[in-house]
């Protein structure tokens, strides 16, 4: 899912984003709240119509981002006190408000309010919030009234499998239509991440839907897949494009760098991408030398563009028998090399 | 034509240009110059293939911007020395450089190294000003090859009618494939400019296109058309619309005002861009309460289609012979509504 924090993946038109093959889009609720706010939202006739999306929405639950960008005033079982980065506001997010805020905004995905710890944690701080996140799923599943809308829950326990086990359980009982793994991808080394993806995959419900939140890379997403995992969501393909970076063939190159001043090739000759298809390397590094906005919204174009063939080909691979973790279909000698 | 500086116009696609149903863009001889350099440009196969651009170009003579924007180090006869705005290297601007960078650079039509004296400026001051602009313009015809590339010569004379008339006469002497009009819209009244206009219309070779430069507000447009004038450029519909602004029915609104904020109706229902079509009032406010790129480049798109559709009116009223210098059909009450 590429992410489009205030109701727009930065710099890509709608058009544009359908172009890349992208189907689920990720949007935020703490940022939606705070600006326009959800009222503005549902009055549109909700977040598909607002942001001219016709394809399934996720939102998330804002929990994360409270934790991440709020200066949090209080936090108890109630819920969590903040203020807006945006203007200094006084906000109350908690698993009711949460539900309403969501479901105000009508996504297909409406996301449990959890609580994300940070790394390092120790395991009696981990294990509070296991259980503050699984009393608000309680009362998110409470107060949650379908119509039309899914609620997924997340499970937690940070580095800890014991914990990580119990969560899975407590959140897997609650029968809901899809399930989340959070707590990752939060300053870890990727090999602790790797170790609760390969714990949790094969424990999970197999008829629901996995969901790895911010999570986006090749290597990592490849690995969750052969556990598992069906749904990701990470702003690495824009905030690289943005940047000047592009993926190719499993590498970032830096489209700033003089090497490519006079390289007149495609930056991917096997992308369908527009930046691909109707530019070279030479006009996409002069457009970043010149600060001009095309270059971030091409070299962003590419980068989902690529994660989404990345998506296809796994796909593609599961069906013919030569899926595997370390997938690298661009390389010739890969048994998947045919699907990329 | 939209300005597309460094061979981009900005935040805007090569599909989404044309959807604006632009057909002729200008580029900026004096900033290509500068970066990539035009020799970047004539290895990748001259503008059109550096930008994939594929309908008609335009340079300008890169006069404007060594006077506007360059540390000027030494003017005379021979030409302009400057130093960069970018790196403070040092460069020199002649009629003959400027043409054959502007024949690397490839595009269908070039522009004449001409001098624009500021305003105001004296009469003696604009006189010697046109002097070597015809002194300039005879080497600039001199140095170019024609090889597919138009040249158009270029009348100055500021606000002095007897200079602008000896100068048009100099001018369309040279039977060039066309006639521009410079020194217009530098800071003088606009009644100033209009007079100008008037005078020039009349007398400039009926058989070649007529261009004014630097103007493309809708109501200098229309009078500049009932004088015979046929091509124009400016970076007024980008530039307001990455300010947050849109022309809408002959005014201007700023699309962060807080009237905005609810108002779930399109920008302009008569318009077929992007932003109309696919968004309301309030997501375009929202966007660029947010800072959000695509707010910039909706506007952006919402001008020029505005700019491209006016132009496409004043050519049909024109056929319908119900085209007025004051023409403004969204007015119901226009002879001209029809057109729009």
């Amino acid at each position: 899912m590429p992410v489009g924090t205030a109701a727009t993946v930065k710099g890509i038109s709608t058009p544009q984003l359908a172009e890349t093959g992208a189907q689920m889009v990720l949007a935020n609720t703490f940022h939606l709240h705070l600006q326009p706010g959800e009222a503005v939202v549902a009055a549109a006739g909700g977040l598909h119509r607002f942001m001219g999306w016709s394809g399934p929405l996720l939102t998330d639950s804002g929990g994360y981002q409270v934790f991440s960008l709020a200066a949090i005033n209080r936090i108890d079982d109630g819920g969590v006190l903040f203020r807006s980065p945006r203007d200094g506001s006084r906000h109350t997010l908690t698993p009711e408000t949460s539900m309403r805020i969501q479901m105000a905004l009508g996504a297909d995905v409406a996301m449990a309010f959890d609580q994300c710890p940070p790394y390092p944690a120790s395991e009696s701080e981990v294990a509070e919030a296991c259980r503050r996140t699984h009393h608000w799923l309680e009362r998110c599943v409470a107060e949650h009234s379908g119509d039309g809308q899914a609620l997924f829950g997340i499970v937690q326990g940070g580095c800890f499998p014991a914990l990580r086990l119990a969560s899975a359980q407590r959140v897997a009982a609650l029968d809901l239509p899809g399930i989340a793994v959070g707590g990752v991808s939060v300053g870890e080394p990727v090999e602790e991440m790797h170790r609760i993806v390969r714990l949790l995959g094969p424990v999970l419900p197999e008829a629901k839907p996995h969901y790895l939140m911010g999570i986006g890379s090749l290597r990592e997403m490849a690995i969750a897949v052969a556990q598992g995992f069906d749904l990701f969501d990470c702003v690495l393909p824009t905030r690289l494009g943005r940047h000047g970076s592009a993926l190719v063939g499993g590498e970032r190159w830096n489209l700033r760098n003089a090497r490519f001043r006079e390289d007149h090739t495609p930056l991917d000759e096997r992308c369908p991408c527009l930046a691909c298809r109707q530019h070279s390397r030479a006009y996409l590094h002069h457009l970043l030398r010149s600060e001009e906005m095309l270059g971030r919204t091409l070299l962003s174009l590419h980068n989902l563009t690529t994660l989404l063939r990345f998506s296809d080909a796994m796909a593609q691979a599961i069906q013919e028998g030569c899926f595997s973790e370390d997938f690298a279909p661009w390389d010739p000698a890969s048994a998947a090399a045919r699907t990329w």
